[in-house]
């Protein structure tokens, strides 16, 4: 018998409205066991993109069997399909959207995606503004309880997948971009510490150098390495290059917005 | 035997300081199975109207036996009550100031309202300025644990009702006005699907034409179905009027603000 | 055979990026049924002597055996230790920085500090960047669920204590200043109740003058007792004076920050 799932919500709705509580009040209803944590509402609104990042990059540490919403869903109410994605360990449920490319991208070896139209679980007034409470949270509540993922519909194919912009590699180069601004004012470029070991590849002496917006920028193992109030770059906790001041905010301070352009050039 | 019952907690706390959280660790103290919800603590400071339309329009996604917790309590310390309110499926908890009269109003059926004066299950230490960690925290904590209302004190009739600003209606106009901007800059309205209905009342063809400051603003059925960067209308998840741009911050675009005039009008 | 302990989390970290969600994903998948609480994310970043007054102001409102996870840390990934501060009722956890200042002061006389080394506990993959989530999480993971402290590592006696910026007393003045504004707009001071009772001592009758920037402040019992718009104190729930306008903004209208002069005199 298998014990009660996690599941983690993800939303551009911020803390400061009643949305976040009431899908837990609807989770709760069906599923009064049910564990429910908050992973990020601080999406920026509507932006389906950030949302594939904050997803793909901090699923990994969540339990097996964990159902994790996401819902960056400007569609809503319009004929985009609810989904859920079945992967190896993890369930994923919200709009086909372009939300979960990252996990279709990580996890193809062992994936399935369902249109969820087994309405009979939907609340029964349905608004067309607010699918998180009345489609997604119940199916999440339900799917956590024990029921099966075949119970919500068929599988489909033709689900939707976003262009990522991600960094493209020109021989000895690395182009990128800033991807998100923390709270401290550090800023997260696109480019992982995968990239670069790809970057890298057999070498065994090389000189690997970082630039934003064409200005060069020293590398650091911890932010406390970097002294003084320059802009360093450190490879963060989520494995993606990274640029910040030493407790200091470095977005506001050297005045770096996402889609700011970064460069990893290696010589030999 | 009864399991024991969900807490929510609605307040113009904030999440930046610990007053949350303090009460959690009060509750957790008395009750260490309760589950706590956070509902809601983005009310403007002080703001005991916007508490009472946040809390009636989100009371009723909650499981049976719920219990409320709404601390919006500018007159705390003084000789404001401490009540609770028993309705047929919920419990609410907080001070005699208003903060409950949409729940008076919706579930006047089978109302009963208790001045809490058992102090016993007050913190020993009962400061004059934190009645949401001092007073009300420990009473859910004990009425969640099964414990009977009846414990905390005696029935009251003269509860204190706030004069709610409800739309007013003159023959073929309903007159209201834009009660809260939420995080996306949608503004709603205090206009309802039901007060609409009644102004439709038997007519079988009508023309329904919505106002916002006297300019003529067209109502969609949800957010997608607005094309371009024109201010729109729809019904949204709480069955209230609203006003959006579709993937962009209508307050901030168009200098919406709380109190700003708002009309429904219907022709034959 | 002891219940599963609860775990709190204060930080710096906001709400706003998933690196609170991502703490519990570890702790939840070590120790299924942790009861994790948010107890303040709302530190400034990088502060730690606002981390070590909120810590200290607020831990003893959980019940026993909890574990206060308290990551406030700018030096992560640098030579500065994980600690684990046990103390008669409750569990500490969080880097030698001094953020446990108060605790060591309020719990000196059954203090134990452990310098926790005992990394088969921590993730695999371990950051330089976030302890939180490596070492920290995981740790209060296996704590609340009954490990034996002296697991972690071994005691030391040299951590490292903060210079508290505490009142002074000289013969009938107590100098002290602003340490917090709160999410009203009210300033709270670091002279505690405690300090103001040495001031009076044994007299019995005597005249107290609370002076923010030289300027004399009246003294209240609770906020609705202050009439007008005027700046008022008041004893706060956490038992230290504080600066209040009745329902407003007072740090915003009267101009108050973090760091100015408060002082309080006494007269025969």
């Amino acid at each position: 018998m298998q014990t009660n799932a996690l599941i983690t919500l993800t939303s551009d709705f911020g803390l400061d409205d009643p949305f976040v509580g009431v899908m837990k009040g609807v989770i709760l209803s069906i599923n009064p066991q049910a564990n429910i944590i908050d992973l990020n509402h601080g999406i920026t609104s509507h932006n389906i993109r950030e949302a594939v990042f904050s997803i793909g990059m901090n699923y990994h540490f969540f339990p097996e069997r964990t159902v994790h919403m996401v819902i960056v869903d400007p569609g809503v109410g319009s004929q985009r399909r609810p989904i859920l994605v079945v992967t190896d360990r993890h369930y994923f449920i919200g709009p086909d959207n372009g939300v979960f490319s990252r996990i279709y991208e990580k996890e193809k070896h062992a994936l399935k995606v369902i249109h969820i139209t087994a309405d009979q679980y939907f609340l029964k007034k349905n608004s067309s503004t607010f699918h998180g409470r009345d489609v997604f949270a119940p199916v999440a509540a339900w799917l956590a309880h024990g029921k099966d993922f075949q119970t919500f519909g068929n599988l489909i194919t033709d689900f939707v997948t976003m262009d990522l912009a991600m960094p493209k590699r020109s021989n000895d180069v690395l182009k990128g971009e800033i991807i998100h601004i923390d709270k401290f004012g550090n800023a997260m470029t696109n480019i992982s510490q995968a990239d670069i070991n790809d970057l890298i590849g057999m070498r065994r002496e090389y000189t690997l150098r970082i630039f934003l917006w064409k200005k060069m920028v020293p590398l650091r193992k911890y932010y406390g390495e970097a002294k003084g109030a320059a802009l360093h770059a450190v490879i963060n906790s989520s494995e993606y290059l990274e640029f910040f001041i030493n407790r200091n905010n470095a977005a506001r301070t050297c005045n770096i917005s996402r889609g700011d352009k970064v460069e990893v050039k290696i010589t030999a």
